[in-house]
């Protein structure tokens, strides 16, 4: 492989030049002919050092991976018919009223009475406040401090941004990889560790059948900030409320922020399990909460996320963090969508609330569907009672392996768990989200191909 | 003014308890009634310490705070009809083909075949290859290097986030302050320095009549990245393809990349003032460009832009600088609404294009009736003519006190030159954006006020 470096000319001394054709090894001229050809035979460089940080991180996003190998299953198996409970996308409709709100918001922006440009970047006000009475009024959260978005993703993007590189940072093993991933790119860890399969300075907080998914804090590092989602994914694990206390007097006595991630919180039937960090007294000293109506009414492709930042959340100089999450968020966000702002607005409408639960639990008897169903079959299954996600036990297989196999033999793309950190190792998620004959059909495959094993 | 720290009690060693009563400077009991009283009186700060970088942020984002001080205008003078040349907003309705394309695209969410969850985290296919047919397949831009997003400034955010805080920064002064204020967050610059009114380490390029807008490259130290907004915000002025190509040429003499914004390139109308950047030979090797819909259609509120990062592009070591970019949409952003990205293919087709276009000429129109009005009054006028503002000059007169003057004598907010760096000193700002009414009533209001002088 040729990787020549030279100048590209004497009046442009800082412009390197490298061979382009890497794969065969040729060289090519490599003067200022490189401005002529059709297909440039070599690269110029600019002097931009890349940004050490990104070039920790091992692969590309999970998801994207995973969109790659169905891929090339299917141009292997034109025929298969695949079914994805792979990613955890929504597919049923929105339901009438909320997208019946976005249509007209969508219709008025043609008219003078119905056009708005720029709105506030912390949310229309009037949003703040159904979200507010919705889930946090009786946990003592004020509509000032919900800060409406484009999503939980994009919100965890610009919290990394705010805390910045010098802060510590724990997370649940296994977990959401944005977690880890924006970590990375932030440069709040060192390198990746082949061996631990982790990075390093990160603090992975292990999540299993042993420790009921919940950390044993007694032996966790102190860090300055702790991802905790709850319920989780993917484990589908929902903390109780004595665990939740534990977290939050763990936080208080360090002195740390919990990022605590609600996006499917509403998936939480059980009442000895919280929704919302809030519900615990002292949380909002310790804790913000980030959430979505992605999973809630189907708008991971609208894009609708909230987050919330308590007045009394300080920085250790006194300062309030709200403030200068209102900074980032009038920096670099510019408010949510206005059409997607009106649908989310109908979501918290009584009738729009109750098409949205019914959402929820369709998707619920999904998850009792498939629950059931890896029960039957022998495997060691977790989660799918207060969350969207089942956790399926593949003991002392690599999950990329049991991803491969269910792909093959099931055409059924599953999420492996070692994908979202090192104690993911030994499961697959399946994912709730799906139309009930996929669900169904699925669950025909599942038995057919390991009913006998 | 009470600063008190003590331990919150002795099984939290770590939490801090200050008294909140910073005005009135009295002291409250300062054990655990803090978690009791209503008011709370004291205020519990985490250990963790706050982003030094935000730290050196100087005042709120600039809109805000203009938005701050119109409202107490308003209290102050509850009868006055304030007219806003103020923030760029656009006023009109979004063209008919436009909102009828997002009404559609709402509606068919609530159908199964027209529903969708999540979208590639870098745009529909369709309206990547749309963005690219309009405006950059003449000058060799492929569809697989466009990345549609919610907005411009979003996308600073996170190309800022991509580059991280090692590189080396410019930009025009004035310009549009998100390149600076990222800048800082991210950790780019120094702090403030008050004698220079600006950032250390960053990179001033001067932009004033004296030098035609345009900055004296010769005296210009190198920096990893330049921040280009072409035609600019505030000064309204488009460089011509001489000037573009003298910018291309010192970026590739000096291995920078140059972030080229060309937000309101559609007001382009001199064909010798390029709209992209990519019509410069060359550029493609150290260039990538942001846009946005927000003033080609209307978009402020619906949130749609993208960003065009060639592949010939490439950091010292060669790595592809849209690699990251990929990394750094797919992990913290999920891709623009979908009823926003309707919107914005419905804008690149024949009807919306051309409807489009329309809308752009009618905001010209607007600037064309202030730059005339600026000059009769006998003002230093500059832009108005590539561009939706207008950049008038009060020689020797602080900007913020002209932006005083001018919303106390004419009930008209405009936006003070300072606020978008030191050498905006002594201009304002005035938009183009707003009804044909409210423009011919501000004029008006000049005439009757600044007509005398």
């Amino acid at each position: 492989m040729a990787d020549l470096t030279s100048s590209f000319c004497s009046a442009q001394p800082r412009l390197h030049i490298r061979s382009l054709n890497r794969t065969n090894g040729t060289l090519r001229s490599r003067c200022c002919k490189v401005r002529c050809v059709a297909a440039p035979a070599q690269e110029v460089t600019t002097g931009v050092k890349r940004n050490e940080n990104i070039g920790k991180l091992q692969a590309g996003y999970l998801f994207p991976e995973i969109g790659r190998r169905r891929r090339a299953h299917q141009e292997k198996n034109p025929d298969a018919k695949i079914i994805s409970l792979g990613i955890g996308d929504t597919t049923e409709p929105v339901p009438k009223s909320i997208a019946d709100a976005m249509q007209k918001a969508a219709a008025g922006l043609a008219t003078l009475e119905g056009y708005s440009g720029y709105g506030a970047e912390q949310g229309r006000g009037e949003v703040r406040q159904a979200i507010c009475d919705r889930f946090y009024s009786h946990v003592g959260r004020k509509a000032n401090e919900i800060f409406v978005s484009d999503g939980s993703k994009c919100d965890i993007g610009r919290l990394q941004m705010m805390f910045g590189a010098s802060t510590s940072v724990a997370v649940q093993d296994p977990s959401y990889p944005v977690y880890v991933d924006s970590s990375v790119i932030m440069g709040m860890t060192d390198g990746y560790d082949e061996s631990s399969k982790g990075f390093g300075k990160l603090e992975y907080m292990v999540c299993r059948p042993e420790n009921d998914f919940f950390p044993d804090l007694s032996n966790a590092r102190r860090t300055d900030l702790i991802f905790f989602c709850n319920p989780n994914n993917p484990t589908g694990a929902a903390a109780t409320r004595k665990q939740l206390e534990e977290l939050v007097a763990f936080a208080r006595k360090n002195g740390s922020i919990i990022i605590y991630d609600a996006a499917y919180a509403i998936y939480i039937s059980d009442p000895e399990r919280p929704q919302s960090i809030f519900e615990i007294p002292g949380a909002e000293e310790c804790a913000l909460e980030t959430c979505s109506f992605s999973k809630y009414a189907g708008f991971t492709g609208v894009r609708l996320g909230w987050t919330v930042v308590p007045e009394q959340l300080r920085y250790s100089d006194g300062f309030p963090v709200i403030n200068d999450f209102n900074r980032i968020m009038t920096t670099v966000f510019n408010g949510a969508s206005v059409v997607a702002q009106a649908g989310g607005f109908a979501c918290l409408q009584d009738e729009g609330f109750k098409e949205m639960q019914e959402l929820v639990a369709f998707y619920k008897e999904n998850a009792a569907i498939l629950r059931t169903t890896f029960k039957e079959l022998g495997f060691s299954v977790y989660g799918g009672e207060d969350a969207p996600y089942v956790w399926v036990g593949f003991p002392g297989k690599p999950s990329w392996d049991v991803f491969a196999e269910i792909l093959e033999r099931c055409n059924i793309v599953t999420t492996p768990g070692s994908g979202f950190g090192p104690a993911g190792e030994g499961f697959v998620r399946a994912s709730a989200f799906g139309h009930r004959e996929d669900i169904l059909e699925a669950v025909e495959r599942f038995k057919k191909e390991f009913g006998g094993r």
